[in-house]
C-alpha cells in the first residue's frame, strides 16, 4: 500500500469521489434510545410511526358551534337556520350526550365533536337570540372547520424519517405521537490531532518560535456543533514515525479522524503517508484547486474518514467545513440527499469590494456583514489580511463563493454569504 | 394593577414596544466562569484581552529563506542575488545564531526569523547552486512574507468583545491568546407552561377528547437550541386561579416565562390577566396583526419577559421565534445590535404558488424547500393544511414572510425562505 501521488483535483471532482466513497464504504455508527429531551438535534436510527390516530376524535377548529351540517343548508343573513342550544362540550372529555336533531352545541377550538355533529360553524356567524334560540347565518359542508379522527396522523403512519436530524418542531410532533423515546444515532466520534513542532498548549506560554495550537479547539467546536462527539489528541510533533503511531492509536477508538497541520517543509508528504498507512483504501484525494485548502488530504481508513488539513486555522476550518461536515453527517446516518445540495444558510448582501479568482480554481473569501440602514440591506465586506492571521478568523461572519468557472465578482453585486461557525 | 384592554398592535409597533421595553428593564443573568469546550456557544460576560503579543516573534508565511531584505535589493532573473546558506531555522525553536550579512536560513512557514533576518522569499524564486550558494531572483521588501511580532494581536488587545456569543472560530482565537477559561453569561432560565383542559402528557394515552402537550416538547428544543435552560413546568387547566399561581410559582424560579395554549373560549382573558398579575409592567402588547400568531401576550414582569403564545403548535412556534428568541438573547447579554436586524439565516428560493395576504398583516407561511435539479435552484413549497394540524409541522423548511406593506407574494418570485428550527 504505497502512498500514491494524486494530482490536484477539483473541488467538484474531490467532492464526487468523497461523497462517493461516503456513500460506498461508510455505515452509519451504533443507535441508542434516548428520552425526547435529548434527541434534539441528533438523527433518528428508524422512522417513527404513529401508534394511534391523532387526533383520535373529530376536532372543532374553530370558537362556536358544533352542529349538522345538513341543519345549516340554506342558510344566509336574510333567513337563517335557528338551533336549539344544548349544553357546551367540555375541554379534554366527550360531550354527555349525542347531538339532537336541530340543536347545536357550543364549542371551543380543539373540542370534540358530539355524535351526530359533522361540522362547526364559528361564532361570527351565529347570534343567540333572547329566546334562547341560536340563528346561524351562512350554511356549514360536512366536515367544515372540523380535523377528523386521524386526519392529522393515521395510526401506522410514519411521522419521520430515518435519517432525519430532530428539529425542535419535530420533539412537538414525537411528543404529539406518544413516542416519549426514540431511537438515535449516536455521536459520531471525532479524533482531533495537531501536529507541528512549533505548537504548544493552550495553558503553556510560548517559547521563542512557539504558538499555541488553535485548530484543536476550533475544530472541537465545529465537530460538536454539528453533533459529534470531539475526542482531542493533542499536539504530535512534526515526525513521521510519531505522527503514524499517534494517528493510529486515535483512529482506533473514533469513527473519524482530523489532523491538522503538518508545517515544516516536507512534513505534508508525511502526514499524506501517515493517513494512507491507517487502512484501506487510503488516500483518495490529496491537493484541492481551492483557495484556501489546497493542502488537502481526504482518505478513508477501513470506513472510516480521515481528513489531513491545512495547518492555517481558516484554511483548516473552512476545509473541514466543506468536506468534514458532509463525512460527520454520513456518520450519522443522514442520507445524502439524492443529488440536492446540503441547506446552507445564508444571507443576502451587497458586495463591497471586487473579488479576484484564479479560472479553475474555488475560491473562499470570509466576509463580514454590515448593516447598511439608509439602503435597508446587509453589506458584505471581505475579511483581507495575511495568510495565517488569527484576528481574522473572528471579523468574518461567512463566506462568499466564487465558483471555478468564474473569474470574480464584482463589487455591487448581491451575493449569498453562507453563514460560517453559526449557530 | 388592573388587566388593560390594548389595541392589536402590528408587529412593528410590537417589535419596537418590546425592544424597548428588554432594553430599558431587562438586565442580563449572571456570569459563570467556564473552561473552553464549554464555551461554544455562550455569550462572553466581558471582553477577553489578549495577555501577550501574537505572534510572539516574527513569524515567517511561506516555505523559503530568511533574508535581510536589504542584501535582495535589485536581484532579478537576470541577475540574482547571491547568498551564503545557513542551517535551517529549527520550528518551535528561535534559531541558534543571529543571521550573517550576506547569508539566508531556510526557513519553514510559522518559522521564527532570526536575529538579523526582516524578510522571507519564497523556495519557488530561489535556486540551490551545486557550490552550495543560493540564487535568489526576486527583491524582497522589509517585513515581506513575514507577520512580525504582534501584528495579529496585540498585548492587551480585545480579542472579542463583551457580548459575543462564542462561535468554532473562536475557540480558536480565544486559545490563540491562552484563555483557557473564560467568563460568560450562564444560560438563561427560561420556565414553560403549557394550559388547556384538554391536555395530557406525551405518557398519557389520550382518552375521548384529549390530546398530547405538543408545545412543551418544541419550545423546549427551541429553548435550549438558542442556548437557554428550558424549565418545563407541565400542563395546567383552564382554570383562571391555578394558572395565575403555577405562573407566578414557574417565573420564581426562572429568568423567563411562557405559557401557551389557553384554548377555551373566554380563556385567552385570563392568560392575559394572569400574566398582567406577575409583576410590573405588566402586559406590553396583546393581540398583533400577524398571521399565525394574532392571540400574542407581551409583558414583562419586574424585569423578567414573559410570553403568552397561541395553542396551535405552529403559530406558537413562530411568534417565539419572533419574540422570544430575542428576550432570550437579551437575557445572555447579547447587545441590540444598534438598529441592525437580526442576523436570520435563509435559502433564495423559487415560489411555486402565490402567497395571500391581507395588507396590513404580516403573514408567515411555511415552505418546503425542494431542490430543482435541471434548474439548479430551490424551489419553495407552500405547506398549506387546516390550522393546528401537527403534521404539516415536519413539512416545513422554513417560512416566508409577506410584510404588511404587502398584499402577497407571485408564484415565480425568488423569495428567501428563512431557515426555522434549523441547526
Amino acid at each position: 500500500m504505497g502512498f500514491r501521488f494524486l494530482p490536484v483535483a477539483t473541488v467538484a471532482s474531490a467532492m464526487a469521489t468523497w461523497q462517493g466513497a461516503l456513500r460506498g464504504r461508510v455505515g452509519p455508527v451504533d443507535a441508542v434510545e434516548v428520552g425526547l429531551a435529548a434527541a434534539l438535534g441528533r438523527v433518528l436510527a428508524f422512522a417513527v410511526t404513529a401508534a394511534e390516530d391523532v387526533p383520535g376524535f373529530d376536532r372543532s377548529t374553530v370558537d362556536g358551534y358544533a352542529v349538522r351540517a345538513a341543519d345549516t343548508f340554506g342558510a344566509s343573513e336574510a333567513l337563517p337556520a335557528y338551533f336549539d342550544v344544548t349544553g357546551a362540550v367540555p375541554m379534554g372529555a366527550a360531550a354527555p350526550r349525542p347531538l339532537p336533531v336541530g340543536a347545536a352545541a357550543p364549542i371551543a377550538t380543539g373540542g370534540m365533536l358530539p355524535p351526530g355533529a359533522d361540522a362547526a360553524v364559528m361564532a361570527e356567524y351565529c347570534e343567540l337570540l333572547p329566546d334562547g334560540q341560536l340563528a346561524v347565518n351562512r350554511p356549514a359542508g360536512p366536515g367544515e372547520n372540523v380535523i377528523s379522527r386521524g386526519e392529522d396522523v393515521r395510526a401506522g403512519d410514519a411521522v419521520l424519517r430515518a435519517g432525519h436530524a430532530v428539529r425542535p418542531q419535530d420533539l412537538g410532533v414525537l411528543a404529539a405521537v406518544g413516542a416519549g423515546r426514540v431511537v438515535v444515532r449516536r455521536r459520531p466520534r471525532v479524533a482531533i490531532l495537531s501536529t507541528g513542532d512549533e505548537l504548544v498548549g493552550v495553558e503553556a506560554r510560548p517559547g521563542p518560535g512557539q504558538v499555541r495550537d488553535i485548530n484543536a479547539h476550533a475544530l472541537v467546536g465545529m465537530v460538536e456543533q454539528a453533533g459529534g462527539e470531539a475526542l482531542p489528541g493533542g499536539i504530535v510533533p512534526d515526525d513521521p514515525e510519531q505522527l503514524a503511531r499517534r494517528a493510529a492509536a486515535a483512529l482506533a477508538g473514533a469513527d473519524m479522524l482530523i489532523i491538522s497541520g503538518g508545517s515544516s517543509i516536507g512534513s505534508r508528504d508525511y502526514v499524506g503517508q501517515a493517513i494512507d498507512s491507517l487502512g484501506e483504501p487510503g488516500v483518495l484525494v490529496h491537493g484541492i484547486a481551492m483557495r484556501p485548502g489546497k493542502p488537502t488530504v481526504l482518505a478513508l481508513a477501513d470506513g472510516r474518514p480521515v481528513l489531513g488539513l491545512p495547518g492555517h486555522p481558516a484554511s483548516a476550518l473552512v476545509v473541514f467545513w466543506l468536506f468534514g461536515l458532509p463525512a460527520l453527517a454520513h456518520l450519522a446516518g443522514v442520507p445524502a440527499g439524492g443529488g440536492a445540495p446540503r441547506v446552507q444558510p445564508a444571507v443576502r448582501a451587497r458586495l463591497v469590494r471586487n473579488l479576484a479568482s484564479a479560472p479553475g480554481r474555488e475560491d473562499y473569501y470570509r466576509a463580514a456583514l454590515i448593516w447598511d440602514e439608509p439602503a435597508g440591506e446587509w453589506r458584505a465586506e471581505p475579511v483581507f489580511g495575511k495568510s495565517g492571521l488569527v484576528s481574522t478568523l473572528v471579523r468574518g461572519d461567512g463566506l462568499v463563493r466564487v465558483p471555478a468557472e468564474e473569474d470574480g465578482l464584482a463589487a455591487g453585486e448581491m451575493v449569498e454569504v453562507v453563514l460560517f461557525g453559526w449557530r
